[in-house]
């Protein structure tokens, strides 16, 4: 039997900016959507790192505004079709009417794993308007398969044309995905999409094992250019499914040359790594973002950051809940003096 | 059934090496050295990149004599056994005695895939001393599992205690391995070793895939310091390896922490990265020990580096026959040319 058709989806110029503190150019995403065009890959994302109506002080404000973005990344596709991302309560409706106003083809509503009922109004407004809505699931290593199954099924109700998942703590080694595509495939009858993380040095060969279990949309950026140990390498990931069988359509050396210039003119010295908290951080199942404020209360401590992660993993911590490092650190610390006072 | 316990074997101070031109010094080996027995790793490795008696004009004069290197590291460990490597050509009988009188405990003798018969003597000379005696194929994927099998059962007939397998180009993906591995578990009793390459983002999958085909002793870096893409990152593979059940003994923080000196004290901005050369000599199945060369002579002709290595790989070109990028070039200019006149 042919493998079917894999249709790459490109966050390079919204996932990236996280490595970048948000600060992509006019210049950067016009230069990179150029190139990414060329190359034939199907969808290039474009945004804030969180997304729409994201920048701000909380999360980190932007070089450009949404329409800015939007607009930029609009003028340099030519084929490529343009993606935006959002999550609820960052975004609200309105921005979904500034992308469709400025061109976006694709609205991709993500929600934490266990509360897809956040995305129904998002998904059926996105419908509604004709453009391709997906739906999908953060931090997902933290429900079960059954249970990230019947999320997905609910946002294919709400009017999603595609669902899936996040690895948003780079926790998943490849029979997890495999388990978890194949529950949700056996759900749900809308193409499903995989967006992998590498903190466990697990990205291609996770996106792969995904793209084996049934997955058609899969996730990958230049380089990696992602939130803390980066995403799949996006000009991997395309041979290596290729000699796998897979159709993908895109042009070999048109790709080799995007990833270049995004190395050359996006990332320069943020190229993406595997470092201990990195590590540790997937181990745990902790979202990576934490790591510069665990690390700097650690530091003021005198506490080590891993024992910190480790602690956040077992009481299972997502994203938005950063106030709970201070209760950890305190218990860390109370736990230290009881041991210093006992020797 | 538990899984069986595995023995990691670091070549970090032997195939970082080649990223650094062979010149690590006294203080860079007797740190890391110090940390990796601090972790408990079972195996250091030491050395020149290509192994002993190689530091030449040819393959790059090492900062360290052969003799010096061993002496750093034997003094910097306690409970790690220290390990070397040779190709026999570049090493000969005399450069096994002398690592024998510096303390080694495993000397591991490399051969072309096909050419196993080249090990015989110095196999049998390293059993015979009473240390440990390796095997390993260079190359593999030139040959078939097959193969393989047959000529690791030669090796251990010449007296290895154990055999194995580098993915010195980086090309294979995880079934790849498995297929190979269990067609040599099929014909030899003796612990199977496996060394991967990260051009194509799967060093750690393919270490994994590995074990679970019945390979024994893994190698892994820190970092992936090593040459080329690097190698399996020793940090990643030792946790994602206990999540998966097996037994390794390893120190988690002392592991992370030597992987910190490491790329402090010893790979600085020389991180491994899967830059476009890589996955192109990786995909072509050809070393990436030619790249600078290839990227010069493209240079030069106004060629596209990416076509030689396709080129090479076609011609199933092997280290040592670096002569052969100058015909393809040859060719490939002729070929340009004639596309020339015809427009």
């Amino acid at each position: 039997m042919q493998p079917p058709s894999i249709r790459i989806y490109d966050p390079t110029l919204r996932d990236g900016q996280h490595a970048v503190r948000h600060q992509l150019g006019e210049r950067h995403l016009a230069a990179y959507a150029a190139a990414a065009d060329r190359a034939a890959i199907p969808v290039v994302e474009v945004g804030h790192g969180n997304g729409l109506g994201a920048s701000s002080l909380q999360a980190g404000r932007a070089a450009l505004t949404d329409r800015e973005m939007l607009r930029t990344v609009r003028a340099a596709l030519r084929n490529s079709r343009m993606a935006v991302f959002m999550l609820p309560g960052w975004g609200v409706t309105r921005d979904i009417d500034t992308a469709a106003g400025e061109g976006a083809d694709i609205v991709r509503i993500g929600a934490h794993c266990t509360e897809a009922n956040v995305t129904e109004r998002y998904l059926g407004h996105v419908n509604r308007m004709g453009l391709e809505a997906q739906g999908v699931l953060l931090m997902s290593h933290m429900a079960s398969p059954e249970r990230l199954a019947r999320e997905c099924r609910r946002m294919v109700e709400f009017g999603a044309h595609a669902v899936g998942l996040f690895d948003s703590a780079g926790h998943y080694l490849p029979k997890d995905v495999s388990e978890r595509i194949a529950a949700i495939r056996s759900e749900v009858g809308v193409p499903i999409l995989f967006h992998a993380h590498n903190n466990l040095g697990m990205a291609v060969a996770n996106a792969v094992a995904a793209a084996e279990a049934g997955a058609t949309i899969l996730d990958a950026c230049a380089r990696g250019f992602g939130a803390g140990a980066g995403n799949a390498q996006l000009e991997v990931l395309v041979p290596v499914l290729e000699r796998l069988g897979y159709r993908l359509g895109i042009d070999l050396y048109a790709l080799l040359d995007a990833a270049e210039l995004a190395e050359r003119d996006l990332i320069g010295a943020n190229l993406p790594r595997i470092d201990q908290l990195s590590i540790v951080s997937g181990l745990a199942g902790v979202f990576s973002g934490f790591k510069s404020r665990v690390a700097a209360i650690a530091g003021e401590r005198g506490l080590d950051a891993r024992d910190i992660f480790f602690e956040l993993g077992r009481r299972q911590v997502i994203a938005g809940q950063e106030d709970v490092i201070y209760d950890v650190a305190d218990a860390l610390m109370n736990g230290k003096m009881r041991r210093d006072a006992d020797e």
